[in-house]
């Protein structure tokens, strides 16, 4: 059955008109809209900032690159398969990490960054000339700031799942030697 | 073979710290994640936008939401399809435009909508509890004209769209007009 959010109370319903992660989305499709307008289809803002922060630091890993990009994991390892399919990166064994795959651009990918970056400029200034200059340096500075703290949250939540990963195992551990020590006793 | 930025003159590099529209992509994330945090992983902030936007108003077209929401339109194709599977929205041909079908929430979307609604807000607080008290207003109101402004382009370049492909019309028919007034003359 097909209902609308006139059947929940007027107190519940979420307004996408001042949400303000709904507001930076469409902020940044400015930029994204305008980007594909003078590239065409065949790469995206976001795929070109993933090539960008390759570029910035050659053989990083997947989750390296999820940390540095904000693009989600599932995303991520969509946009690496195609990637490398159509031969813009190149994806080898870390050194560092056995699980860990580092990525590098391949020669179709450093030509599409240095051919698409002055349109990736374009496309950023679209949002800044939408500002007045004076508000243009606040705006950023608080961007920059949010962004930071973005970042550190994500370092903490992942700080916090391998900790929690590490008691996990440990609980386990100890466990399979209590077991393992009951087993020994003698029975009464 | 794999190269790095550091083969492109320096003037070239393109700096994603520095890139309004990557820092916009960034603070998002911060609310992003903090939804996840906060419902798991059943649900992305990027699917309840589209779920409240259907709430909104009930019956658009995948074309409005692809508007509404500032999700591209593949990325839209692919949740819809999704979103119905999982019975959180239903799908009927519009009465409007033979081509479109209207989506509206399914009983389980609105459940999930229901319960997510103030996990929402809350990652929404995390973006702006991050700022002074006192700029708040200020960063919101450029979000909302920035997001204004989007909204306008994307209209204006889908006018543009639609009366290139209309002119595209014309001209083929001008040309099947010709060809067939040429055929009627008679050879000198």
């Amino acid at each position: 059955m097909a209902r609308s959010m006139s059947d929940l109370p007027e107190s519940e319903a979420y307004r996408l008109a001042t949400s303000p992660s709904h507001l930076l989305h469409r902020a940044e499709q400015l930029a994204a809209d305008r980007f594909t307008q003078l590239v065409g289809d065949s790469v995206t803002l976001r795929q070109f900032a993933v090539l960008a922060a390759i570029a910035e630091s050659p053989g990083l890993s997947q989750s390296d690159l999820v940390r540095a990009t904000g693009v989600d994991r599932s995303t991520m390892a969509d946009m690496m398969n195609r990637m490398e399919t159509r031969g813009w990166i190149t994806r080898v064994a870390s050194t560092l990490d056995a699980r860990a795959r580092s990525v590098r651009l391949a020669s179709s990918g450093v030509t599409l960054l240095a051919a698409a970056t002055h349109h990736a400029r374009a496309a950023d200034a679209a949002i800044l000339d939408a500002l007045p200059k004076t508000k243009r340096r606040a705006f950023l500075n608080t961007l920059t700031k949010l962004a930071k703290i973005s970042d550190e949250a994500a370092a903490k939540a992942d700080r916090e799942e391998r900790k929690k990963a590490k008691r996990t195992r440990k609980e386990r551990a100890k466990k399979k030697d209590d077991k393992a020590s009951t087993a020994r006793k003698p029975r009464r």
